[in-house]
């Protein structure tokens, strides 16, 4: 349904809770650029009408996420910092080719990558979570794997939702962009699979 | 209230109503650079922890205006298409410092003028809808009219967040931020005057 062409390593749940903290100040960023993205797409492609509401609705949501990490950040006693980002948003993105309407296509389905990866690794972070939880563990934090339950489904819609606004420009045929959201997720595992063991969300094992 | 120097001129109304889709076109791309403006503060300024909910917050409701106003221009039969702002944000903006503190005060006291003028704005131009729709007028427009006393609250409300956080930085003393605000309200008095006539929310007679 996500389209992914890789899942992330059985090492990637554990690790991730190992790194905790800087995992969800990367998260806080990533909501924060998910909605500078769509807003950013907005500006870009102002003829594409179909596209406004829609990326309006989604970067309104992405900023809901925002301010949401942000209270569990400040729970956790941690400070929302600068923070380099993970090299995998840009390194996706050099798959998109530089003309129209080749550029706002692949960019839509490469959002909708993101929005796919986020998911599974929120996914796994979930069940991590949840385990710690039910394991009466000390370090135990029920209150962000509920977080993370809570986000599972928006991820999966964004993921639905950028696909669509690609499809709804009938830019290409249904094979066209079928065959082009293939190419792109197996670009995206390959990035997946280059990851520099940063902790960061789209980053590590 | 809203530290305005100057009102608009009486002609303001009756013109903008003449222009009225132009300008609820610059209405729907002014509501999209609020919000771009507030998030480009969130990733300048991530070192203000305070700015961060408040922004994300007025941005999603930036957009939520965005997405009202293209209702409007749908329902009354017009695109959503570029259109060259007016110089108002532009001329308004070289008033702040370059160096901080002085850039993010600045910055900051700018914002919310724009939303003052956007209030004042706003106001007339419902007056002048109401009037059309008491007067039983064939142009009348009791949807845009309710539109515009709806968005007046929230635009007061921006104008003063904006303020707010700018003290809420404590980078400068009460007496500081008053000064600095006048100041720049007296620039943004000029800046209406010096208008170039284009159909647009913050340009005119």
């Amino acid at each position: 349904m996500l389209h992914l062409r890789s899942h992330s390593s059985p090492e990637w749940p554990g690790w991730a809770l190992a790194h905790l903290d800087e995992i969800l100040l990367d998260h806080a960023h990533c909501e924060k650029k998910a909605a500078s993205t769509a807003i950013n797409l907005i500006f870009r492609y102002t003829q594409h009408e179909s596209l406004m509401e829609p990326l309006s609705a989604l970067a309104r949501e992405e900023l809901e996420h925002f301010e949401l990490v942000l209270g569990h950040l400040r729970r956790r006693g941690r400070a929302f910092v600068r923070q380099q980002p993970s090299a995998y948003a840009s390194r996706l993105m050099e798959v998109c080719r530089k003309h129209e309407p080749g550029r706002v296509i692949d960019t839509l389905l490469c959002c909708s990558m993101i929005e796919a990866r986020s998911c599974e690794r929120m996914q796994r972070l979930h069940g991590a979570l949840a385990a710690r939880c039910d394991a009466g563990a000390e370090d135990a934090d029920p209150a962000l794997a509920l977080l993370y339950e809570s986000l599972l489904a928006s991820e999966a819609r964004h993921h639905a939702t950028y696909v669509d606004l690609a499809r709804g420009l009938q830019l290409v045929s249904e094979d066209e962009l079928r065959a082009r959201l293939h190419e792109i997720a197996e670009h995206e595992a390959s990035v997946v699979a280059r990851a520099s063991g940063e902790p960061r969300l789209h980053d590590g094992p």
